[in-house]
């Protein structure tokens, strides 16, 4: 099984295509795309989708795992996030990929076991169950750690 | 000036394509994409996507108009509206078209010249300058409307 997980943000958008293979997990790719500060906003939300979606093509993931939203922020940047999520989903139901959404919680669950886990101990976990040399990005992680999320307790119903 | 106007929103999208022709006002095409009740947010959100995409393809607009989120309503929805949102801002740019926003008071400044006007001032408002028969809905009236405002008052930048 091969998994597209995604962090989208208002500035920094993760993502991960991760595959289970026996009981590994490879790495096939990760990455962020980032948005220039006083880039427009429109060439921005174009920039996320057009890569998530050559990322698709060019990786044939099974599905989209996709962060949901944090509700803990200002409502400014949570609609930015909303608008950005929107894109990110496009790119994957664009390509007839079933998406698959997970909280926070249950991410940092099913990669640290325990919800209310730290970002670092996030991170240090995907480097151990990736096998990463070295420590991922924030961003890059949770996207890893969503697409470990989903492999590890499938959802039936997509969003 | 043909101008894509949209209102987008959490169930229903309006949208309305607006010309001036020397000092008279056209309705080249207006309605609402609504979203299913019950139906998967992805397909909700493809579907708003792909119909503005071949409303942008088929008529051609010169830019596209959307009014801006209105933060009165609940955080859920209006994260929802930001996915929407998102999407129908990408079905103009990745037609290479510019887009503008404007808040709710310019555009119910714009047509019925005063911000705090009720929602059925400005259906009347749209139905007399557009020289229709019957008052439109209430969110291709709002989508007209912001189509309206941009000709009127045109914004230098774009979002």
């Amino acid at each position: 099984m091969k998994i597209l997980g995604i962090d989208p943000g208002s500035i920094v958008t993760g993502y991960g295509v991760v595959e289970k293979r026996q009981e590994r997990y490879i790495d096939i790719r990760h990455g962020e795309i980032k948005i220039k500060r006083g880039s427009l906003f429109t060439a921005a939300l174009e920039k996320v989708y057009n890569e998530l979606f050559s990322i698709v093509a060019e990786e044939k993931p099974d599905a989209v795992a996709i962060e949901n939203i944090f509700y803990g922020k200002n409502i400014k940047s949570l609609i930015k996030q909303g608008h950005v999520r929107g894109v990110a989903i496009l790119a994957g139901s664009k390509h007839h990929l079933p998406v698959f959404e997970y909280t926070p919680l249950e991410i940092k669950k099913a990669v640290v076991g325990y919800g209310r886990a730290e970002k670092i101990q996030v991170q240090k976990m995907v480097q151990v169950i990736m096998n990463f040399s070295e420590l991922p990005s924030e961003d890059a992680s949770d996207a890893i750690a969503v697409a470990i999320c989903h492999i590890n307790h499938r959802k039936n119903d997509p969003m």
